[in-house]
């Protein structure tokens, strides 16, 4: 492409995204298509001769982006919402134009120590201590499997070789509440679906250090053989915080492996005064954290912490250990750390988020998120309508619609008719999880565009929902 | 970010990159710095205050980019060359300011629908059947450790419920050239190193297919249960391809799952007359292959094509078999036929590669590079002075020094010595590989930029360094 028409071309998508983010709130936020209605609003086949950039960018208006959910609307409120901040979107501009490939040090020395550097800046934020070490992967998905597969050597050191079919049982220990993220990551390893002990949670849906005290001896007195214990920091239904210290305790008297999956609360410890609920963490071999979920970084950007980096070099590098060489830092060649040989600069979005918005405004940020959850966590506790189902600690709040005349079931629908319905309006989109056979509601606010006008308007639209219900 | 701001910077940007890309030739193409030292010339800790984005873009340009190796440079020559092209860096750019997350259908319709199209233009160009799905991930390393999963869960059917702890051992069966990224994926499933039998292969650097059987029923004799071929459709050292059809014939007479890593390879088969070369290839149960290798793609997009994508839910769909409802592709949801839960938009910009440059246009780049790659191979067949190590069928030439007055020791080193001097120039890149104890150079030609002056320069600089060394 000639570099003139790269500019006008380039200025004008700068243009146009200028303007998308700046209204995204005209969208619908749930895409309103029937599935297949995209793709059949575009030709079948590749042409057989280039077109031009215009052509290209007017189906990409006219045809793509009615067909997309806008995680950019500032009331999404659903899943955990999630933001591409400006600066991200610069820096992963610079990053995919460099191209580099950090697969090994001397294939981009520069991608290689900004996401060792990068890692360590938002590991001091977090207050973490230097033990750590921190890589960058795609997702938490992946990078809990990479921890897993890092416990799955140590607790099985012949498996590397000769693999597990000759090994005693394996056991994953996890509460009822643990994301699929970690089942898959087990099957995928090997353990199989049985794998994973999914252990009974409070009340509060955190897990119960009793129990899991009690399955690890039991499946000890059994044979089966403890791999890796994953606390979840920030569940997926109720972002809730299993009880890290008693856990941290239970895996060091044993030696298992601690893992924390904490994609989505991890971050909360930028926040002095939320740092407190991660206590505990420390004391884990790995940790997960999603820069792409509440840390205004586009998809995707994920941290992967380990106190025992030599276990990932087990589990992946295949220099067998006899013939690495202790490697510095810096010059590490991130392949021996993970399943992926080729790694694109995601380090470099994220760098310029934490430089753009500094410690100070990243933590404002997320204290005004909590700060609007908890208003919302208000009203609805206010109100005889509504029942809030867990307590509101950080951007999430978990509650439902309750009319006590109503059996269970009749509520789970009166619940699931008013999310449709609100969801339907294209203002707001909020998402649900079932807990103990209830539909219950979830309202995430996590995007750095979401004002109090949005959380209050995803109010009105489901107080207003609610009244048709009568 | 202020709207005026993030237009001013980004044309800034955009500037800053038509002028990059424009003289990448400029920069040494291997980074000139030593390990730790990009690390040390950054701040080591966040700002606590937000920083200008100029101060962020000046730290760019001045400490990172020295410290990159710069695979848009037209010398790149080394492993397989790749490119950042314009249209994909502003498909990309729109996909991260879009911020897409195609986990699942709802979540994002358009980025769903587009990459199952995307995966189907390309097929289409390729001359695959319509029986294979494609999807999109990060690398073939993932790709592969998906597809891999999917022909355990074949193999194996009991392992996705109770593991592979109680069963027989497992093997994968590839040639001594297959790529590390399928013994990573091996040891990932817990099948272990010696889950991978790693065949003799023919002059040719090509697996042997009577070793293959032969291979295969020692295993099944001895209680092995055979769980994947992996064929090679251009290795990493010779760009050889397997011999395919008869790999496919033995696979579809004992029922194993047939995998081609055709990671750089693959996409010859858009050229007309190089798709023979793939012959046998639409046999297989799954196939990878790398956009961000010679297609043109930056970092990171990687193929999967399979024609079991049931299998591939086996592999990784929690949803049970009898809850699964039947999807139309077009509603699928991606998150069930990986690891990865968190997707991001990667089709888009490759859908603009292919829109941009047409099949003809794709067709006419890589016939070109093949055509480079024949030249450098008969100037290099012509002299005494080098030897050719393989044939050049595509992009790669493959070729070594050599002094019949020297031993292998010293014909070693001295091309050792040729390629770091070489590689010092800064004008040109070039990698090594291994072959048989022979250090050997590979000239890989895959730069959309890469014209035949910067490989006329290569072989001037070969000749020159080899004649320095009398």
């Amino acid at each position: 492409m000639p570099p003139e028409d790269f500019l006008v071309q380039g200025r004008r998508i700068l243009e146009w995204i200028s303007e998308y983010l700046g209204s995204a709130g005209r969208y619908p936020v749930l895409a309103r298509v029937r599935p297949g209605e995209v793709r059949a609003s575009l030709a079948p086949s590749p042409p057989r001769e280039g077109e031009s950039l215009d052509d290209i960018l007017r189906d990409f208006e006219e045809r793509v982006v009615p067909g997309l959910t806008h995680w950019n609307h500032p009331g999404f409120l659903a899943y955990f919402a999630n933001t591409a901040s400006s600066p991200a979107i610069l820096g992963e501009l610079l990053a995919t134009a460099v191209n580099a490939n950090a697969m090994i040090w001397r294939t981009s020395p520069a991608a290689t120590e900004v996401e060792g550097l990068t890692a360590d800046w938002l590991r001091q934020l977090l207050g973490l201590p230097e033990s750590f070490a921190g890589f960058i992967n795609d997702t938490a998905s992946h990078n809990s499997l990479y921890a897993l597969a890092a416990a799955r050597a140590r607790a099985f050191p012949e498996a590397g070789e000769q693999g597990l079919h000759s090994l005693p049982a394996g056991r994953i220990y996890a509460s009822e509440h643990v994301h699929s993220s970690i089942d898959k990551a087990v099957v995928t390893l090997g353990l199989g679906r049985r794998g994973v002990r999914h252990l009974p949670a409070d009340d509060g849906y955190r897990m119960k250090p009793e129990a899991l005290r009690a399955a690890i001896e039991e499946d000890l007195a059994a044979g089966v053989r403890p791999v890796a214990v994953v606390a979840v920091a920030g569940t997926t239904s109720t972002a809730s915080i299993d009880p890290l210290p008693e856990i941290a305790r239970i895996c060091e008297e044993h030696g298992i492996w601690m893992h924390v999956d904490a994609a989505y609360a991890g971050v909360a410890a930028i926040v002095e005064e939320l740092r407190p609920l991660l206590a505990g963490w420390e004391r884990a071999d790995s940790i997960v954290l999603n820069a792409h979920k509440w840390l205004f970084t586009p998809m995707d950007c994920a941290l992967l912490y380990c106190r025992r980096p030599e276990a990932l070099a087990d589990a992946f590098s295949l220099v067998p250990p006899y013939l690495r060489t202790p490697e510095a830092d810096e010059a590490r060649d991130l392949m021996n750390y993970g399943v992926a040989l080729g790694r694109s600069f995601r380090a470099l979005k994220l760098w310029f988020v934490l430089r753009y918005f500094g410690g100070r405004g990243l933590a404002d940020r997320l204290r005004e998120h909590c700060r609007l959850a908890s208003r919302f966590a208000e009203w609805a506790q206010a109100s005889d309508r509504w029942q809030l189902m867990s307590s509101t600690l950080l951007g999430l709040v978990v509650f439902r619609y309750r009319d006590p005349e109503m059996g269970l079931d009749r509520n789970n629908q009166a619940n699931e008719r008013i999310l449709d319905a609100v969801n339907a309006s294209g203002d707001v989109f909020l998402s649900h999880t079932i807990l103990d056979g209830r539909y219950v509601l979830r309202l995430s606010v996590g995007n750095l565009r979401t004002r109090r006008e949005h959380v209050e308007l995803a109010w009105r639209r489901l107080e207003l929902e609610a009244a048709r219900l009568k």
